[in-house]
């Protein structure tokens, strides 16, 4: 998980202030907005009289991710998209992220510092600041809370519940390749714990591994929309799963929805990997989450200046309420969809 | 602990969305300022102009809380209390929190709502709304992060690093309190876990626990402060131990500093809790922490305004660096003050 196993600070070496301030030192402000970043109690923003967002995520140990096989460079940078990803989402620009960090002992000063790396990696590449946060102690694992802020322009706030009938439905990017990385790193991680002496292979899966492990937003397709002076009628981000998000835009927005599998993308690996485990790849396309990916949708007439846009997919259309969340399949056969159940593990 | 533990209900019952819908059914959008509460990627906040303000902190079972004798009504309003200091602290108001929140199978929904009335009710008294969150599972215990957002006036926006040699130094309320009341709670617990016929007894020490489980904050002396005019130099909330933040806003600000003992306010409750555990009250009252009090600096020209604020008192002064920070007894002797360290628990 480390490359530096010897020599590793206790974090007790240092006091509360002086942790952060050795994760933070290299730190520096990039957007104006930033008035005020680490340091103080609170991060002041400054927003030009647009609207400000926030949004806040929680991710435990055992439950977002497992050390074994998750670097914790990768688990910073992830931590970053899943935080901003909810600001694209509303059509905003991320400026801020606050992190909270819960710390066993088991955690050196180094491996925390790796934690940061890609957090600063992430805030560097999506032009975002650290601008504050919390450390303390835990009794179990890494425990991590962010929370990210940004900005919109009023007039084009993005929503959840626009939608009408007949909007084309648009995603970006493919579906299901976070969840069959993670279904590729389970197996490996099960026989290696079966036999030490075992070799994982990822061999042929490395882009759905990245996509678990160090994922990306389509950032730029955000941009595109502006530029193609587009405001989507509605808009998510694909985090619990594309039946899930798309169902949620419906009922929100007071309509149904027809998808068609065929036009709903899916990378080769994806596909591959399902075939392994024996599974349809809808499955981990519509159900899998953590895709990280963008859904909207735009009234009909845009359906040219769509297409335009470099990574974006036209999968359906939304219809009236009456009619259902319907997916055509490749026989031109209906099947409802519905929203994946959200399990609380046993603890 | 519940008032209800016949007849829990599983959180499994609930969907994710089920189980926020539910516990934020009863929630209003008061403030203006709030566009979007629940319910969509991001909270969406108007500042009309005024900079905004967003700190996060991170609670966890076992470190921040033991809930054996937290009541979760208490601990949702503390952690709310905790939030909105931060803003507080920067001469902000607050408007809005984010609650990200880790669930074990241990807890029922019941259980939950109960730390949700609690959340609430304080949102309720300090003006604020609930804007957003997170929910998930969790292995161990209950998770719990908190980001509070507000707006401060460009002009009015408080600093740690603006204290000048010479500036008066001004608390609200008292000291030591919360840290004498978890003593209290400690040592009956322990007796209890000894003998569970014991009858735990607070009697006589009522205000020092309510100071421990549901602590309030002097917001009404940051109204004072704008009403009076009086801008300070230099700010913070007391959570870390009156001699550690007061070190902090020294070294920001480039000074050193001068506290008479007999000056610092210690309610009677906390001194005679400190007798019994045969320690000088000063011990908490200086490094005792949670106090959720107010800390602030203000030119020496400000004595007599100061003095008009109703639970606000003079402790001391600022003076240059090279005298460092010092603690003058009954005696008349000057004490070195230290800022407490931070440990790590082991985990």
């Amino acid at each position: 998980m480390s490359n530096s196993e010897n020599s590793q600070t206790p974090i007790g070496n240092f006091g509360k202030f002086g942790l952060l301030d050795h994760l933070t030192r290299n730190v520096s402000i990039k957007n104006k907005g930033t008035v005020k970043g680490i340091g103080d109690d609170s991060a002041v923003i400054d927003t030009s009289g647009e609207l400000s967002l926030v949004s806040t995520d929680l991710l435990l140990e055992g439950i977002h991710f497992n050390l074994i096989y998750t670097p914790l460079r990768h688990l910073g940078y992830k931590t970053v998209i899943r935080a901003i990803s909810d600001i694209y989402a509303m059509n905003g620009v991320p400026g801020q992220i606050l992190i909270g960090l819960g710390l066993s002992s088991k955690f050196s000063v180094e491996k925390v510092t790796e934690l940061y790396e890609g957090i600063l990696l992430a805030c560097r590449k999506y032009n975002v600041d650290l601008a504050g946060g919390d450390i303390t102690s835990s009794l179990t694992g890494l425990t991590l809370s962010v929370t990210a802020t940004g900005t919109v322009e009023r007039e084009k706030l993005g929503n959840r519940d626009g939608a009408g009938p007949n909007d084309l439905i648009c995603v970006t990017g493919n579906f299901g390749a976070a969840f069959m990385g993670l279904q590729i790193l389970e197996r490996e991680r099960k026989l290696f714990s079966r036999d030490s002496g075992f070799k994982p292979d990822f061999a042929g899966f490395e882009y759905i591994i990245e996509r678990q492990l160090k994922p990306e937003f389509p950032a730029n397709v955000v941009r595109h929309l502006k530029e193609a002076d587009i405001r989507p009628t509605a808009m998510i981000d694909v985090s619990d799963g594309l039946a899930s998000d798309l169902i949620h835009v419906c009922r929100l927005s007071g309509t149904g929805c027809r998808i068609w599998y065929e036009k709903i993308p899916i990378d080769l690996e994806t596909s591959k990997a399902a075939e392994e485990f024996q599974m349809d790849p809808a499955t981990p396309a519509l159900n899998g989450g953590e895709d990280f990916e963008l859904l909207f949708t735009v009234p009909v007439d845009y359906a040219d200046k769509i297409r335009d846009i470099p990574g974006v997919s036209l999968i359906g259309h939304m219809t009236n309420a009456d009619l259902g969340y319907k997916l055509i399949n490749e026989e031109g056969s209906e099947i409802t969809l519905k929203a994946q159940g959200w399990e609380m593990s046993e603890g």
